[in-house]
């Protein structure tokens, strides 16, 4: 298994500090969710049934002609490398790790890279992989350069399957719209954007001869009852969503001034995180955490993503050990020879 | 896809009966489901971790050495196939169907036959699927037989996987506590017993080894915050279960009592279900659903599954219906020449 964000209880457990007092800016979660009501009784104990009109909602949401729903982009990410004969498959790097994983296990030739390698050696792949924005780098892709690049995969039998899992706050760059393309891939995701990491749910645009695989392999029931019920509601609310997108761009904004501010200038990130390549990356975090502060390292290449604060005092919070710990580096550094 | 009970949505449609007005008896679903608390917000919002204690309950309640927690008994059985090379395996039937079609797809030489068949000639294959107590036909094995079978096939390095869905109002019955032999699989589902059958949340009993397997290929939070949460607590509910287990007991011999007045003597069941091989059980079938009464038919056998009513009123609705139907009937062969 790999490593993710979100080990809160390990952390806890790592540096002697009780899961509630900690700060998790760990994942790329919205920590503003979308407000859960009550769930009906029928809905835990019932089998799900497709037809609920869940379905009807993404569509509308996300703009796509085809959809099927899925208990989080990870299960497609798992199963979709299974849906084709042995390939030739360039994945965005770096990038969510699991993606590059679940190829390689499938036996599939995996070859990771920077997106400009990728767009510019495309004839070298049968399936392409970008993370869009990229996690953690945010990188962002125009629409006409991934339309052209699906053209040339997609000539040849190709796939080009983007991972839209934080593209929410900027909709407007997502090629949901050109999902029933032959070819053309595209997962979003619920968890990140609604901030139910816990719901489990996600879909995958796509044409629906390929939906029909995936369908095949998941089986029946894949989402929750519970988590259907929940998603069907906040899809459809589009008033919660319009102000939630200003309000994760600018909080997004406001996490990298924060950051810029303390030295760490951002090397990239989304509404949702802020990502800082730094060769102290390791220290920045260790210090952070014993602060009660759980941020994403990643040994290759050495970085912290930082995802959002919630409530102003965890702003504050953030704040305040930025500025010890760069204090104390500050002191440490004076104090060698 | 294979087709499946709680349709539900479905047959509101066909017989123009509002779903609510409907006696769902088409599952094998625990009518008095354990009481689900408020699910608190941040089970929601978090992704799920796998240190929350949700193994150590499962591992006390089923009496297994090693589980892994999945999102529903068929998650399990989509992937267990691919776990193996191209092995002969024979399944169990007629049986819960997703078995069988989960090891061809996954490119197997499969072989249905019924337990007395399978025991007999073990020798003809790697891996032995039986469902126990089997749905819908009720089988029951002694464990003396089903250690015997385990361990001829696993001297040749083959599986035992035994589906215990339906097993917990006669846990004595369960080989969980022998499942960290190499080779004895054994899934536990906490849909049936429990109620729940929304929440997705079923366990795998086997051998460390092929658990960490299983674990690699479904990828991390298979299950959602909120099931994790409320299975937790149902796992550990000891008093609920042994109540629990009285009551299923005494309610399937209550349905069996019931058909057979009727004249619908049970071909075989389970403390959750009664089933009854019928000639006329397309007719039975149709002839319930026009009263809103959904039951489960299958054409191969021709047969019907009954499920358990809930409240007494179900009860003496199952118990009108049904006379009905036998007065229609008696209508109308007295009017056939």
């Amino acid at each position: 298994m790999l490593e993710h964000g979100g080990r809160l209880l390990r952390a806890a457990q790592r540096y002697g500090i009780a899961a509630q007092d900690w700060l998790d800016l760990s994942t790329g979660i919205n920590p503003s969710a979308w407000p859960v009501p009550e769930i009906p009784a029928r809905a835990w104990h019932r089998l799900p049934e497709d037809d609920d009109g869940l379905i009807e909602a993404a569509r509308a949401c996300y703009g796509a002609e085809h959809l099927l729903p899925v208990a989080g982009s990870q299960a497609a990410i798992q199963v979709l490398p299974q849906l084709r004969a042995r390939s030739r498959v360039g994945v965005l790097a770096p990038g969510y790790a699991e993606h590059a994983h679940a190829w390689r296990r499938a036996g599939h030739a995996v070859e990771t890279a920077p997106a400009a390698e990728l767009f510019a050696r495309a004839e070298a792949f049968d399936v392409i992989v970008l993370i869009h924005p990229n996690n953690p780098g945010g990188d962002a892709f125009e629409r006409e350069a991934l339309i052209a690049l699906h053209s040339e995969l997609a000539a040849r039998g190709g796939w080009l399957l983007i991972d839209e899992a934080f593209i929410d706050a900027t909709p407007e760059r997502s090629v949901c719209a050109d999902s029933a393309r032959a070819g053309l891939i595209v997962l979003r995701s619920v968890g990140k954007f609604f901030g139910l990491a816990g719901a489990r749910a996600g879909f995958v645009c796509a044409a629906p001869d390929l939906l029909e695989a995936l369908r095949e392999r998941l089986g029946p029931w894949t989402l929750t009852g519970p988590a259907r019920y929940v998603m069907r509601q906040a899809l459809a609310d589009r008033d919660w969503q319009a102000a939630m997108r200003r309000r994760l761009l600018a909080q997004g904004a406001r996490l990298a001034a924060m950051l810029s501010a303390h030295g760490l200038v951002p090397s990239g990130g989304s509404a949702f995180f802020q990502w800082r390549r730094d060769p102290r990356a390791l220290q920045w975090h260790q210090a952070l955490a014993q602060r009660g502060i759980l941020t994403r390292w990643f040994e290759q290449p050495a970085s912290l993503r930082f995802g959002l604060p919630g409530a102003e005092h965890e702003w504050q919070r953030l704040d305040q050990a930025l500025a010890q710990v760069v204090q104390a580096f500050n002191d440490a550094d004076r104090s060698e020879p």
